[in-house]
């Protein structure tokens, strides 16, 4: 039984006796070794893990029968507080309008980063509740929505924003909200790819307007482009991961990392099953879930 | 249908007109208005939402079934990378060494905030893994581990540290982790408090030394004497919620907000059933999840 050597309420030196036990000692060359001395150099480089700013308020919600991330941002240095919500769950909009009033914020934006086929998205359910508010999504989609979105825009709630990346292959109309570049923004940047792109994975190809060829273009012309250590926000995980960066997914994601033929070739032979919630789903969330004939939206 | 105003690549101005619209009003001061701008208030001072520091690596891990969160911590500005893994689930391990693994940190310290019975503890399988890897638990928990912490102890690795706090009332040896308090330390601070205080609720009291009246006393003189904007990170939520903070629960709890007898009411009348886990994972955990008998672990 080891016993930790402590100090009572002082701070610490810079080393850590214990820890240096499991100093890795290069011995020799082995690919191995040389394996790990890169992840320790790159690690450095694209391991953070938070978005910093004294402007943001950001919350991450989960959703799990669909296994949905919905993501609350707010910029509190605003006298109004103007707050978004990307991707909200019909389901999950008690909860989600609950947390804004107890946090104080104004919610002036329910947007989705593409048409969902598994579940109804909580925006019209929202509009309902809190009138003032306006639904977003990509014109792309095809949709209807308050506010459609194009490529190159961004969509300002104080003095933050999010740019809109056109991201398409998993549906037509995909795309991937990612908060702005500038000293006033967070840092590091935060994208938010929908179903494009998930943590080591990404989203089917094979039903509204997918396409493998365009989601592989999409990672990599838009998403992989940004810099190492942006924070990657998914529209859902199902191992439990909450968060990632570009950096780990250029290096890890076992799909996206192979050239474009593998990738295709992986996306071609995935054999899943037709989703239960589609046939709901789908022509709910082309009214922004609002579940009434398109022509009243 | 509303279009966004919008400038494709540039800086933006300070306010964005369509926000202007959500202002609240206050035209009278109706307990309602005034119940709004006290939130607006309190809002800017503690909804902050992640931890800042340029030497920490933070990853939050669930676990779908038990609704478990698994806390990855790392210096990641020290040479060895040490990182200490909080509230692992055996089912979940090989995720985690995998994350470990790809991230290039070194685990060292894997850690439990209390005897858990709800799920077999990680630990256990980890140093099966990882044989240099030190188990952690309170000494108040009359459990196994290689470290058996005290309150008042920290727990190092590089040059970031977590205090241990005791707050028993879940469980006798139930702690809670908070992150250093310096400038070096990650801020605001982190505190993960195992099942004592969840996101606007807490854990059971009904067994394992459970006490409603340790509890109440816990939370209020170890957790809400934290600065307002500390992060609370619990061991589950059966909601979706991913962090709450210090602020927010002193205001929202639903039972911790009330006085010591309206708390302990509630916790002689929740009604709550057997936990289906409790023979497996209790013994099991008792021995860090090793699944030997005692007198080997």
């Amino acid at each position: 039984m080891l016993r930790l050597r402590f100090v009572k309420s002082t701070l610490l030196s810079p080393n850590f006796l214990s820890i240096s036990n499991f100093s890795p000692k290069p011995t020799s060359h082995s690919p191995l070794i040389l394996k790990f001395k890169a992840q320790l150099q790159m690690g450095s480089s694209y391991t953070t893990s938070s978005p910093s700013s004294s402007k943001l308020l950001f919350r991450q919600l989960f959703e799990r029968e669909s296994c949905t991330y919905t993501y609350l941002l707010a910029d509190v240095s605003h006298p109004d507080k103007p707050a978004l919500l990307i991707d909200p769950v019909d389901r999950t909009v008690d909860r989600d309008l609950s947390l804004i009033k107890e946090l104080g914020v104004k919610l002036v934006y329910a947007m989705n980063t593409h048409v969902h086929a598994d579940h109804v998205t909580g925006t019209g359910l929202i509009k309902s509740k809190l009138p003032g508010v306006k639904s977003i999504i990509s014109k792309a989609s095809g949709s209807k929505a308050d506010v459609l979105v194009e490529p190159g825009e961004n969509i300002r709630f104080g003095d933050l924003f999010l740019e809109v990346r056109a991201t398409p292959g998993h549906t037509l109309g995909c795309v991937t909200y990612v908060t702005g570049e500038g000293p006033d923004q967070p840092q590091p940047r935060m994208a938010f790819t929908g179903d494009v792109l998930l943590i080591r994975g990404c989203g089917r190809t094979d039903f509204q307007g997918g396409s493998s060829a365009q989601l592989y273009k999409s990672v990599h012309s838009q998403i992989f482009t940004l810099p190492k250590d942006t924070l990657i926000y998914p529209a859902h995980d199902y191992k439990g991961f909450t968060v990632s960066t570009v950096g780990e997914e250029t290096q890890y994601n076992p799909r996206l990392t192979k050239d474009e033929e593998g990738f295709k070739d992986i996306m071609a032979n995935l054999k899943l099953s037709y989703p239960k919630m589609m046939d709901v789903a789908v022509p709910a969330n082309m009214v922004c879930g609002m579940q009434v004939p398109a022509s009243k939206a």
